[in-house]
């Protein structure tokens, strides 16, 4: 038997155990998609408990605690921090099955020295020793991210936003982490909300381009584009129901937008409609100036409509959203191949049963560009665990060139997130060796080293150009 | 090589062994959920002959010896007993693979002692066992439920039941185990089906409510409740295609229920608001009365009209509904919980691709009232094995809280059923066992012990209020 | 630890080791559907150099290539054959969790005796060898057949093509294999194509039967499939998106046939309804000559216009297709269970997510008049993998007659793929193993090596009727 959570977690083979220990754990970490306040590493943002930084905005650990029938008052309450945090060791204790016991527990090791089970009865010890340790100076935003061997964070940014914080960071001198700023602009595609106009509004006031028009908009988001591209900026995002494509002249996408601009409501057709354009527009525009294009779907959002109204958005009521036409996703990739105008792609769904339907896809649009041009998002969210990342790795290599694949991010608010990395790492390592144990790959470390060393930095450090 | 289906059968490790032996094996069982006749456990029905018990009524022996190729006349035609249950046997000696075997030996061993595999070679060997057996008093539908240790018993009931049965048993000091009735209004709520009205005339006698509209219905229906409140009913049951959301007025759906009342036929969109009208109506009152309500979807039935026309519902003729949007069901649950009126929910997909999508969905509307309040109910029907069972236990803890698990249930039409309860918690040991081999898990057998208890029983008795 | 593709390869156990060597390895080869040209079967074909063979056709290995970004010039471009050899070579040797990497190495060993590792370092020497072994008498396309073991193979042929090449095979007694044709009639049933009308045009003159109506199609197509009778066809083979089901009356039929012939255009929804009565016209007749018919959905096919548009179809640019409503399935096959007119059927989807919801839909209309009468295909295409045909097994087994199951096929266009035989039956081996080990089924070598021989070869032998 294993002891819990040792040095060589998940590592079940010789093999495994070399290719961790030798190649995976000493790559840095390129983190290209996240969701880290970048202000909080300008200002160097220390903590002063440990449920400050668990606790906080965690919406993972708050759904758990809410489905174990702890009361909302030691979550999102006014009960104290430690109160809170004794509730949340009591169900993390229990918590078996659940991956929020080994991401918490890599955390208390990595960042805490704790090798200990966190439970109700040791919780105590383990608040006490986590202050203290908090308290130190390696300890502040800046100084984990250091210690966590990271080289490359990118932030998710609206395009109305100043990027006053990335300015400063990158100003910065006394900072080696490069920190650059991530395209989402999904408040200028959701045409159907509330705040659509408003938004539009703010775009048109922070790019200095008046927006009457479709045509007004991308004038906007291109130059908006241009300003994060001169911070740096390589890569977009967009958070969609599923990928849509129901093309319309430009002339409809104008009476669309029109109408909508001047406060009349779209149908739900019109809303796909729309969205199309504007991907496509979006798609073209990346294949331009080198962007990687992030595809991230099937998600349902904000399904309980009186927390939403108390708590906001991001606070742990979404769920996987089941509907998404593989065919929808291959049209819309062809229509901007056809214009040679398909940038680079990373393909993410909420649902792991699309992970072979995009694995097929992915072979639809590959070329000599770049190595896996067109590339599966490592498991996202809800499948952010082992059963999920062995899952996905599995398809892609049955469907596709694992060897090539640009491997994990933290998709996370935390900055003690990174040990995620370690994590698929480690799951990684536990594949391939298990590949070599069964006679599947042959024994042959360096190959097998330099395709983890690949996986684990070297593939996205390429793809992205950093 | 482990011995076929010894005592540690599916337990592979150490610690499964402990957990299954010290802790789930000595549990009570709570069947909440089964469709067995009350009337024969109050007349405390014997059987001739194994064949009685076995192929009398179970779809799932018929489809695998259809699917065998065996002729029909042994199945559910006119051989002799004898005979139908020679071609039992040999079909059952090659269904490798096939939970069947598993039951059927699990029965063999716990109720007639024979430790064997039955195949055609040894069908006459164990059709004398077995015959001798049941003549012998401890064999009859009270001693066979007295002997796997069965606490509670919820059985499977139309609104316009008389409950005759449950009466009597509840008068009945000399039986100990609790038989309930459960809730199930499907044919209140299928308003499409031809048998519709004559049903609505068959519940306004009982209830002695005149029904003319959908609120005399519900009137009806709140009648019917009382009497089944009174005789300890505490759990509801549906039957859907999918979870309906395409809400109406009440005057919609007061006119859909006028004209089908008065002989017309309803479109596809029409009985699909009928029902979401109806479902809501329904959790309200459960939520009311303190009921769970369960959920069971994706299923299309009686696929094959010319067997239909010959043997009825419930002959082996159904299959998964792979149609299911997630989406309805976030929406359905969220509609009742915005009027506080969301009950204690059981949500079963006979599609194993939903288990994801839905345990996604629980997150979304857990609280304080109770532990695990929205559960994912265990692997159903034709997912009633080990990679089903393993894969909903997989999928919950990954995504909730499989600690606060109510567990399993038979599902079933036989008295000999209840090891299914045996092999669940056989499954689970061995699952939780293998996270404490690989370090996945402490190696805390008192904690682990508890839980593994309360999955097996505790959490169901808490949760139904038994 | 094992080594790479050992005698053992992926027999993890005793049971395993026994039932592949003792049992399947002896098995002859029934190839019942494949997409190899008769005329190089007739003709004895033989090969220049590995790159012919091995990179001429096929498209597995053209994706793969163009995901590890190798320029298209080294794929299907003008590069020369070694060139193209080593770059494949370099792409193979890092080809981890893929099944390409098993299949090449069986190819390799099988009929090059080749033990080694392919990869760039290697290229040269394998180059050497395979070319110096292709030159060799037994290595023609009669020779790689013959030393495979393969009694009969089942080409894929068009209702309009001659057959000559069938005819000629079938009459030379000096080839002991046995080569018949499949009946794909795809091309009559897609109405919505351009080259529907010119293809009509060329079934009438072929058949003899002027085509004005769809009852004229009707009558062409059974005069076909006389003729393809006589010539030994048993087995039919249909590509669909879907199964389709919204049938029409023939009145209606014949309209949209009748717009469609006259040049005009169809709606989906008309393509749909005209499908359905095509599909359902070709069920009856399979039904009424005994023959199989074959149903290959899920897929969605040339995705990438601009690579279609120079290479063609089946180049490389397919992919999943996830819409394939079940509820249909189960209808179309019970429209003709209605009418006494199901035939032989087997079905397959490329969408491994299907697989449940298929199985459950066999066992609702299987008869004594085949065991396994109605079938689910071998993992196919996309998932022709460890994982897939694990998976395929697994649910098949849970679901249905395991036993009965009519095995495996090569789906293949080359003649190196026969292995692909050996790979399913050491993955089919490996997983009787396995239940055997852990005592999920008795350790009767006699009983499992009766099951492993005919699901390897017994079954398809009975099934088709060869």
């Amino acid at each position: 038997m294993k002891k819990f959570m040792d040095k060589d977690f998940l590592l079940t083979t010789p093999a495994a155990k070399t290719l961790f220990h030798d190649y995976a754990a000493k790559q840095p970490i390129i983190d290209y998609h996240c969701h880290i306040n970048p202000r909080e590493i300008a200002e160097d943002r220390k903590f002063e408990n440990i449920t400050q930084v668990w606790l906080g905005g965690d919406h993972y650990k708050w759904r758990l605690m809410r489905s174990a029938g702890v009361e909302e008052k030691y979550i999102t309450g006014d009960a104290s921090d430690r109160e809170k945090f004794q509730k949340w060791a009591e169900v993390l204790g229990r918590a078996v099955g659940n991956p929020l016991l080994h991401w918490s527990h890599l955390e208390l090791q990595r960042y805490f020295g704790y090798d200990g089970v966190l439970n109700g009865s040791t919780a105590e010890e383990v608040w006490q020793l986590c202050n203290k340790k908090l308290a130190e100076p390696g300890m502040s935003v800046r100084g984990l991210i250091k210690q966590s061997g990271v080289e490359v964070i990118c932030t998710t940014d609206d395009p109305a936003d100043s990027l006053e914080w990335h300015k400063k960071l990158a100003e910065d001198s006394s900072f080696d982490t490069k920190v650059y700023p991530a395209w989402r602009p999904d408040k200028a595609m959701n045409i159907e909300k509330p705040e659509f106009t408003s938004y539009i509004a703010k775009l048109a006031e922070v790019s200095g381009v008046e927006i009457h028009s479709f045509a007004d908009l991308k004038k906007a988001l291109c130059a908006r584009m241009d300003f994060f591209g001169e911070m740096n900026c390589r890569v977009s995002d967009h958070a969609l129901e599923y990928v849509y494509f129901s093309p319309i002249s430009d002339s409809e996408a104008e009476e669309i937008f029109s109408k909508r601009i001047n406060g009349g409501e779209v149908s739900a057709e019109e809303a796909a409609s729309y969205k199309t354009m504007f991907m496509l527009f979006c798609g073209r525009e990346y294949s331009r100036r080198g962007w990687v294009m992030q595809l991230h779907y099937g998600t349902k959002r904000d399904n309980n409509t009186l927390q939403y109204k108390k708590l906001g958005p991001d606070t742990g009521y979404d769920c996987i959203n089941n509907y998404a036409p593989s065919s929808l996703t291959a049209d819309f990739l062809n229509a901007l191949e056809c214009e040679n105008a398909l940038p680079k792609t990373i393909i993410y769904s909420l649902n792991p049963n699309d992970n072979q339907a995009i694995d097929t896809i992915l072979g639809c649009f590959q070329s000599s560009e770049a190595v896996g041009k067109i590339q599966h998002g490592s498991a996202w969210w809800f499948n952010d665990h082992k059963t999920g990342m062995r899952e996905q790795l599995i398809s892609l290599g049955n469907l596709g060139y694992l060897a090539g694949f640009v491997g994990m991010l933290t998709d996370s608010r935390s900055f003690l997130s990174y040990p995620r990395h370690e994590y698929f790492r480690r799951i990684l390592c536990g594949f391939f060796g298990e590949l070599v144990e069964n006679g599947e790959y042959p024994d042959d470390m360096a190959a097998l080293g330099e395709i983890v060393s690949d996986i684990s930095y070297g593939n996205a450090k390429k793809y992205f150009n950093f």
